[in-house]
C-alpha cells in the first residue's frame, strides 16, 4: 500500500516531468499543493472520471492557474480521459494539455483560468448555482443537488480586487458549501511577498463573514484532512483553509524559492528532488500500486450510478421538476422558445414603441423570463439605470428556492467572472448588466467569458454621450469598437426596441459564447419594417430602407440611436441621392453571413459609403474603405445635456447628409 | 458668528440648489459629507484657493465623485477662482462644473473622479509621492514637502475591487499621512446596502494594516475633529475614519433613501429640506458672513507664502537639491535630456542589437533612467518578465529616501491608478508594467490617465502569442487595437530595440498624456536605417524600406515582431513587385503629421496595401481600405511554441507573399 507521500509524489514528478519535456511551465505550485490535492482528490471529491459531465458532480477549480500540471496529474492518475502522451505533450499544439487549464479543451476541467483571481469567482458563481438548484429542486429524502465547489488560490489571487469582490458576495450569499485551500507559501514572481503583501487574510475573510481555518501544515495529510472535515460541517458560512505550504517542495535548491515557479527546474535539480522525495522512477513512470492507488474510476462509477438512480427515484415523484431541470442542466430552452420569442418581437414591430433601449431591453426579459427558471439576471448596483429588474424578480440572497436575480452590488468584475461561473455550472443562463463605460471594470472577464466560452449576457446601458451629463467619466467611446475585438464574444447595439428585442432572443439561444448587449438611457424612434426586413435584422446587418425610386447612389451604415440620424439623412436626400441606409446591430453576426448576402448589402460597386456611431471610429473603416468617411467619436465626451453634445460632437443629421455628399461627388472618389 | 451647522447647511443648500437647476445630479452625498468637509476644510486642510497648485498644498480627493456639488460648493466657498455662475452652470456645456470633478477642467480638483475607487487609488499614490519626496528633500529643520492626502469615498468605492489592492499596498507601504473618510451611509444605488454588502470593514481595513476609527457620528463636528486629530497623530498607519451619515441629511422624506442619491429632490423636497435645516435663504445665496467665515483665500495666502519663504531658506542651504525638486515639480526634464536620449538611440541604431523589445525596454531604461530620479517604476509582480527592474533601482519600501521602484504585488488595476496618482501629485514620471493581456484588468484606469490625462507610462509585455507556451488565457488578440481606440492614449509597438529607444524617449517627454509601450518577449531584428530614416521613426508611421530600383507597386505596413515578416516578404518579392515596407509603431503619432507626410508614407494612389499585426485587425482596415488585407488574428491564440503558433495562425512570410500578390494583381482591385 502506497503512503499518502507516494501518491503526492506522483502528481510532483508528473508535474516536473512535463514541465522539463516543454521547457517550459510552472512545476512550483503543483510540488507545493500536491498533498492538499492529493487529500482532497482521494478522499472528499466526488466525481466520476468517467462522466466529467456528471451533473452533481464536486466542481475543482483551480485559481491559481498556472499550476495546470497538477490539474493534468490529477486528471490523469484518477483516471479521466487524459493518456500520458498528453502529459508528455504539456503545452505543445493541439495537446489537452495547455499551458493553462482550459474548459472545453480537457475532459474534467471546470473553468479555464491563469488570469489570477477569476477562478474564485469562476467558483463563487458554481457554488450559487449549486445552492439555488438545490433550494429549487430538492425534496426531503430527494437531494438530487448536493455537491462542493473546491478552489485552490494562491497568493497572487488573493492580491487581485477581483478576490475581494467576490469573497464579500459569497460571505453575504452565506455560501457554505464553497471551500477554498490558499496555498501559502510566501512566495509570489517578484519574490518573498512580505515586500508588497502584509495583509492579515484570515481576518480579512472573518470579515467577509468566511469561517477561516488558520495555520494548516499543507504538506501534513492527517491536518488537511481535519481541516476539510471542519469545512464541511460549516452550512452557511464559506471556509478558506489557510495552508502553509513550500513551494517546489522538494527541490533540493529551489525549493521556497521563487525560482520554482515559473520555468522548468533543470536536470539536475530534477534529479536532486527525485531523491530527496524518494520517488526513484524514470520520467513520467508511475508504478502500478501508485496508479491504482489513485483511480476513482470504480468508485466514481458507483457515485454517478447511485446519483442517477436516485434522479430517476425523484423524477418518478416529481415529474415536471424533474424535466425542468433535465432541461436545465442540458441547456436546452423550452420547445416553445423560438416561438414565443418570435410571437414578441413581431408584436413589438407591430406596436412600434418609442422607448429607450434600455427600457425595450426590460420589455424583452419582461416577455421572455417567465419562460426561462433558468434565466438569473443581476445588476453592478445599478438595477434601476440598467433596468434589469422585471416583475418575476426574486433576490437569490432573499429566497434561493425562487430566486433568480442577483444584486451583485458595485461589483463589476467579480459580477462578470460569477456570471461565467454560473454558466460553466449548468442549469443557469446569468445575465449581468452595469453601465457601458464600466465594462472595463470586467474587461478580462468579458474576455474570459468568450474564450471559456461561457454563453453569458452582459448588459451594457447607457451607451454613449447620448448619457448626458454624467459626463466623460461615464459616457463611453472606445468600448463598442474594444469589445467587438474580443474574438467570439457578439456584441448587439439595437435600434429601437424591435432590434433589442431580436438581440434578447439571439443571445438566450446563444450556447457557444458570450452576448454584450448594449443599449441607450435615451428613447429611440421604432423603425417600421416589412416581414422581409424584419427577418433580415437578425442576421446583424441588413437593408433597412432604400431610396425611394432612385438607384443607390451611396449607403449610410449606422447603429443604435444613430440609426434616426441615417435614415433622417437619407431623407433629407431625397431626390438629390439615392441612400440605402443599412443597420448594423452586430457586425460580428454580420460577418458569418454568406458572401452573397454580405454583398447584397454592402455591394462592392459602391464606394460612396459613411457609417456612423457615437463611438470610436476605428472598427468601421472595413465598411467604408479609403473613399468612405466614418462619424463618431475620437475624442472623451462632456457633461451636458445629451443633445447640446451630439451637436457639439458634429454628430447630426446634418454632418451625416454633408459627409454623404462628400463621398458620392466625383470629386471625393 | 455662523455654527459650524450653518457651514454646512451652505454646501447641503448648494449641492441641492445646482442639482435642481441642471435637474440632474446627486445630492445625496454632499448633503451627507457636508458636515465632515466643513470640519476638514475649515480646520484642517491646508491649501490656498490663490494658488491651487501650491506644491506642498494638502491633497483632497473626493473617491465618490458622483458627489461633485460637494466639491464645487467647498472650492466656490472657500475662494477658487470658481464663480457663482459656475455652480449655477452645474453639469452644462463648457462650464467648470461637469458631473464628476475633472482635474485640468476645475481648479482645485486634484484627479477626475467617479469611476469608484480610483479616487482612493489615486490618492495612494499621492500619499506615496509626498512620503517619497519628503524623504528625499526635506532636511532637518527643512520639512518643505510636508502635507497630507484626504479621501473622501463610500460603499461604493469599498466594494469595488481596487479598493482592496490599494488600501493593501498604502498599509504595506506605510502611508501615515493618508487620512480617508469612509461615508457609511448604508445606501447604495440599488437601496440598503445589507443586501449585497455586509462586511466588517473595520476588521478588513485593520487587516491591512491601517488605523481605523470606527463609529463617528458623521453629523457631529467636535467628533469628526476629535477623529482627524487621531489621524494625524499616525506616523505609519493610512487611517480610515467611519462616519455613519444620512444620505441626502436633511431632506423631509428622502433623506436615508437612495431616492436622495442620483436625482433632483424636487421643488417640494428641496423647500422641506431648507425648512428641516434652518436654511431660509434663496437659491444660490449664501449670507455674507457664512461667505466670510468660509473664505480661506487670506490664512491659505499666508500659508503658501510662508511655504515659499521656507522653501527660499532652504534653497540657499541646499541649492542643488532645491533646484532639483523645483524640476520635478515643475515637471520639466533636465537640460540634457534630450540630447542624452537621441546620442542613445543613435548608439543603438549603430550597434543594431537583436533582442526582445522587453529587455530592449530595460536598455534604454537602464540608460536614461540615471538622469531622472523622477522616474519611478514598478510591476505588478513581473519585474523579471517585464525587464522593468535596472541598476538603480531602489525599492521604495525599503528604502524611501532613495526608492524609485514600487513592488506593486498582483495588482494591476491599484498600480496603474496608483500610477495616476503618482503623476498628478507632481514631481515622478510613473512607470508601470504587466503583461500585455493583462491590461484589461487596469483598463479604466488607462482610461483614465488619458481622461485625467495623467502622463503615467504603462509597460505592457509579452504583446502577441509570440509569448508562446503559456497560451490564449495569457496572449493578447483585442489588446492593441482596444488600447489605441482609447483617445489621446498614445500606443508604441517598436519593431527593434531602435524604435522601443525612441518610444521610450517620446513617453518620457510627453507631458499631456499616457503612453502605452508594448513590447515582445521573443527576440527581434534590428532594422538599420540612415539617418532620415532614424529621424522619420518618430514621427509614428514612416518608410522603412523601399523596393530595390523599381517603383512603388503595393506596401506593407506592419508593427513590432510583424515588420520582421513585413521586410523577408519584400524581399522575397523583390524584382517581381516593389514592395515599400511601412513601419508603424504608434497609429496616433502618425496620424498627428501633416497630411503630406501621411501621403508621402501612404500615397493615395497605391491601393495595394497589405498591414499585419499579430492582433485583432480591426484597427488596420483604415490603411488598407476595400482592396486591401490585413494579417493578424481575428480569433483567440494556444499553447505552443511561439514558432509554430505564427505558422498555425498563419501570420508568415508566406502569407504576406501571397497577400501583396493578390492586392497588387488586377484582379484584386
Amino acid at each position: 500500500m502506497p503512503s499518502r507521500r507516494d501518491l503526492a509524489n506522483a502528481v510532483r514528478a508528473l508535474a516536473m516531468d512535463a514541465v522539463e519535456a516543454a521547457r517550459s511551465g510552472h512545476p512550483g505550485m503543483p510540488m507545493g499543493m500536491a498533498d492538499i490535492a492529493e487529500v482532497l482528490w482521494n478522499d472528499f471529491l466526488r466525481h466520476d472520471p468517467g462522466e466529467p459531465s456528471w451533473p452533481d458532480r464536486d466542481r475543482f477549480v483551480v485559481s491559481n492557474g498556472h499550476g495546470s500540471m497538477l490539474v493534468y496529474a490529477l486528471l490523469h492518475l484518477s483516471g479521466y480521459d487524459l493518456p500520458l502522451q498528453e502529459l508528455r505533450n504539456f503545452r505543445q499544439l493541439h495537446s489537452k494539455t495547455p499551458g493553462h487549464p482550459e474548459a472545453h479543451e480537457t475532459p474534467g476541467v471546470e473553468t479555464t483560468t491563469g488570469p489570477l483571481g477569476q477562478g474564485l469567482a469562476n467558483a463563487v458563481g458554481m457554488a450559487l448555482a449549486e445552492k439555488l438548484l438545490a433550494a429549487r429542486y430538492n425534496r426531503p429524502e430527494h437531494a438530487i443537488v448536493d455537491h462542493y465547489t473546491w478552489v485552490f488560490l494562491g497568493d497572487g489571487c488573493l492580491m487581485e480586487g477581483i478576490s475581494h469582490e467576490v469573497a464579500s458576495l459569497a460571505g453575504t450569499l452565506k455560501l457554505g458549501k464553497l471551500i477554498a485551500f490558499y496555498d501559502d507559501n510566501g512566495i509570489s514572481i517578484d519574490g518573498d511577498v512580505r515586500g508588497w503583501f502584509t495583509d492579515e487574510t484570515v481576518k480579512r475573510f472573518e470579515s467577509y463573514g468566511w469561517q477561516v481555518i488558520p495555520e494548516i501544515d499543507g504538506h501534513n495529510p492527517e491536518a488537511i484532512k481535519a481541516a476539510i472535515v471542519s469545512a464541511q460541517a460549516q452550512d452557511e458560512r464559506p471556509t478558506l483553509i489557510c495552508c502553509r505550504t513550500v513551494i517546489g517542495y522538494g527541490a533540493p535548491t529551489k525549493a521556497g524559492k521563487e525560482s520554482s515557479h515559473g520555468a522548468p527546474l533543470g536536470a539536475e535539480e530534477v534529479a536532486g528532488a527525485r531523491q530527496a522525495l524518494g520517488w526513484p522512477h524514470p520520467p513520467f513512470e508511475v508504478p502500478g500500486e501508485i496508479r491504482a492507488a489513485w483511480d476513482a474510476r470504480l468508485a466514481g462509477g458507483m457515485r454517478s450510478k447511485e446519483w442517477h438512480r436516485q434522479f430517476e427515484a425523484y423524477a418518478r415523484v416529481y415529474p415536471e421538476l424533474a424535466a425542468e431541470l433535465r432541461r436545465r442542466l442540458a441547456g436546452e430552452l423550452p420547445a416553445d422558445f423560438a416561438e414565443r420569442a418570435q410571437a414578441f418581437v413581431a408584436d413589438v414591430q407591430a406596436r412600434l414603441p418609442e422607448v429607450a433601449s434600455r427600457k425595450a431591453s426590460q420589455q424583452a426579459i419582461e416577455a421572455l423570463a417567465p419562460l426561462l427558471p433558468e434565466l438569473i439576471g443581476g445588476s453592478a448596483d445599478l438595477a434601476h439605470s440598467n433596468l434589469t429588474l422585471w416583475k418575476g424578480a426574486v433576490d437569490v440572497n432573499a429566497d434561493p428556492a425562487r430566486g433568480n436575480y442577483v444584486y451583485y452590488g458595485v461589483r463589476e468584475f467579480g459580477m462578470t467572472a460569477i456570471a461565467n461561473g454560473l454558466a460553466l455550472h449548468g442549469g443557469f443562463i446569468p445575465y449581468d448588466a452595469t453601465f457601458l463605460v464600466f465594462s472595463d471594470y470586467a474587461r478580462n472577464a468579458v474576455r474570459m467569458s468568450a474564450l471559456i466560452p461561457a454563453p453569458a449576457i452582459h448588459v451594457y446601458t447607457h451607451d454613449s454621450i447620448g448619457l448626458g451629463e454624467d459626463g466623460p467619466t461615464h459616457q463611453p467611446v472606445e468600448h463598442l469598437p474594444s469589445l467587438r475585438c474580443i474574438p467570439g464574444n457578439e456584441v448587439w447595439r439595437p435600434a429601437d426596441a424591435v432590434e433589442s428585442a431580436i438581440a434578447w432572443r439571439r443571445a438566450i439561444e446563444r450556447r457557444d459564447g458570450p452576448t454584450c448587449l448594449v443599449f441607450s438611457r435615451q428613447n429611440l424612434v421604432c423603425q417600421p419594417r416589412d416581414a422581409d426586413t424584419l427577418a433580415a435584422a437578425a442576421r446583424g446587418g441588413y437593408i433597412l430602407s432604400e431610396p425611394g425610386n432612385a438607384r443607390v447612389e451611396a449607403i449610410v451604415i449606422a447603429t443604435g440611436s444613430e440609426v434616426e440620424l441615417a435614415m433622417a439623412a437619407a431623407r433629407a436626400l431625397d431626390g438629390e441621392l439615392g441612400v440605402r441606409v443599412v443597420s448594423m446591430p452586430c457586425t460580428s453576426v454580420f460577418e458569418s453571413q454568406p458572401l452573397e448576402y454580405r454583398e447584397g448589402v454592402l455591394p462592392s460597386w459602391c464606394r460612396a459609403r459613411v457609417a456612423v456611431e457615437a463611438a470610436h471610429p476605428d472598427g468601421w473603416w472595413r465598411y467604408v474603405g479609403l473613399d468612405g468617411e466614418v462619424i463618431g467619436m475620437d475624442r472623451f465626451g462632456a457633461s451636458a445635456p445629451a443633445a447640446q453634445l451630439f451637436e457639439h460632437f458634429g454628430i447630426t443629421v446634418d454632418a451625416v447628409v454633408a459627409a454623404l455628399r462628400r463621398v458620392a461627388a466625383p470629386a471625393g472618389r
